[in-house]
């Protein structure tokens, strides 16, 4: 396969014209030129040169604005809330990260949550901003539906990546940089083209079963959370893709919405939902626990659990020991 | 299966009167008590009463200290490195958590970090506090090796718990509490007890294959990360455990040296691994594809992206466009 090799500094080049040619400011067209070029450095070719034409069709249709710059909305020591003015996302995240590297230098730690933003790239780039300043960094992005929570049969989490950077000894460093999906789409989609069987635990069927078949993900089923199936710890992905849309969508406001109107729109998952194996949020299971305990009035403990700890307090001389007179089964 | 129904005063109080009787302190012992109710009430049996004695010995052994309480040894507005002093893990956690929420309430969010601490119960408890306040709350720990790297044949990561935990509506919470091993190793030897196969995903032999037979993980492999095998993204699951040993461990120091500590010990992981798969850390890949990059003196693509670029920015007026003259194979 021919390739060709292009400097650093000619893609940059490259991408900052095209996107000055179609309105987008200097600066705000280098600020995407970069964090796409970095993503194709580090071997993420999907986020880099190859998504240029989308952001020059959303400066050309104006679906991201051109004009303004992101605004503090709302701030304390530590923590802002940010508007992006709809602006491209590397304008709006490097915004965010600057104050927010601007603050842990202040008071030990900043958390910057934005609204209004765009596509921003790979996180990592931005969470790799702090590893230069010798900081941890972090950053979340929650995305458009295409991964079906354990349990459901709908896209209703983003690919939604995590990324957590921490510098190390030599200039080495840690850079976590991941989605909260087991798979990118892009891998199902070259499999099926292929012809090949996708391995267990990259996505599912309509039903929400999974499936090895990626044509099934691909008309009507959906990605996995990472961890695959309920039973090899899928619910995990899930529930950090979930504390993904909280740190983005809930705590910024409007892409939370955005993940809202995809569900009711769809708005049949309850119904779809199989009653014996409902779909669970992270904390679930535990109140359903807390509620049995509550309508028995108690905690029940197996009895040799029960013996035996009032066999190790009674060793030590422990009185009154654990009561036990009130048997109940299963 | 006959259960003893007990309220929670009751098992607190016992737990209480235990502790207390070889030599805690009555707040520490309260403490103690109320996240191991609380793990129980959850429905997380294998974190309550059933380690009672575990503590019980720690404080009879002299493991743990009686005497003294947390101190913070640094800190800024936001952030604080707590000295545990090694007393009982709730001690610690509870000293932490509401120094993290005080740091909160004055500067937007607190960060604190503890060293010389012990056994905490379920992680959640602490992130939990945090909703009490209406705030979100997150709790990580580093814990013991268990759990085996991708690619990697010796158990060098804990089950490194993550969680995090949001107020919602009308009383309701997000409660993300997940060891990042695919289970707990309890359930691996539930199946061997049983005879049952486990499902791939769960653990690894002696070799660091994945395997569906119980025994084999319990004699010298070990859990994998949750996400499974490499194919199906248990290099996430890995990376989250690293996140934590970098929160917990690197940041706070002590523990993080139990660590290196028991990866000495073993100190067989770069002979034994397979030099064709070398273990990764986060970041590495990158850094491998940027180092390619170097080598060939640029960014490597696809002649087809270069041409589709060329033809989007010659739409849109752009010149010079992307060189195409340097071609290499691969």
């Amino acid at each position: 396969m021919s390739r060709c090799l292009i400097s650093h500094v000619e893609v940059k080049g490259f991408i900052e014209r095209c996107m000055t040619a179609v309105g987008a400011k200097q600066h705000h067209a280098r600020s995407l030129a970069e964090v796409l070029v970095e993503g194709d450095h580090r071997g993420h070719y999907s986020h880099g040169l190859n998504r240029m034409d989308m952001y020059v069709k959303d400066i050309q249709t104006g679906i991201c604005a051109k004009d303004g710059e992101p605004v503090v909305e709302k701030e304390s020591a530590a923590t802002a809330l940010v508007d992006g003015r709809n602006l491209l996302g590397p304008v709006v995240g490097n915004f965010c990260m600057n104050l927010a590297i601007k603050k842990a230098k202040d008071v030990g730690i900043g958390w910057v949550v934005a609204h209004n933003s765009n596509h921003y790239g790979i996180a990592g780039y931005y969470a790799m901003q702090a590893v230069k300043e010798n900081m941890i960094g972090m950053s979340f992005t929650n995305t458009s539906p295409l991964v079906v929570p354990t349990r459901a049969k709908e896209c209703t989490l983003g690919t939604n990546p995590i990324s957590v950077a921490a510098p190390a000894k030599d200039g080495d460093s840690f850079v976590l940089d991941m989605a909260t999906s087991a798979v990118a789409l892009g891998k199902v989609e070259l499999h099926e083209r292929r012809g090949d069987p996708i391995p267990e635990g990259w996505g599912c069927d309509p039903l929400g079963k999974i499936t090895t078949d990626p044509k099934r993900v691909l008309t009507g089923g959906g990605l996995v959370p990472f961890g695959g199936s309920e039973d090899t710890g899928g619910y995990k992905g899930y529930g950090l893709g979930m504390m993904v849309e909280v740190f983005c969508g809930i705590l910024a406001g409007a892409q939370y919405s955005k993940y809202i109107r995809t569900w009711k729109v769809t708005d049949r998952v309850a119904n779809l939902a199989d009653l014996d194996t409902p779909v669970l949020a992270a904390g679930d299971p535990e109140r359903m626990n807390m509620k049995k305990c509550e309508d028995m009035g108690g905690i029940p403990y197996h009895i040799n659990v029960v013996k035996y700890m009032n066999e190790c307090a009674r060793k030590i001389g422990v009185n009154p020991l654990l009561p036990c007179d009130k048997i109940v089964s299963g």
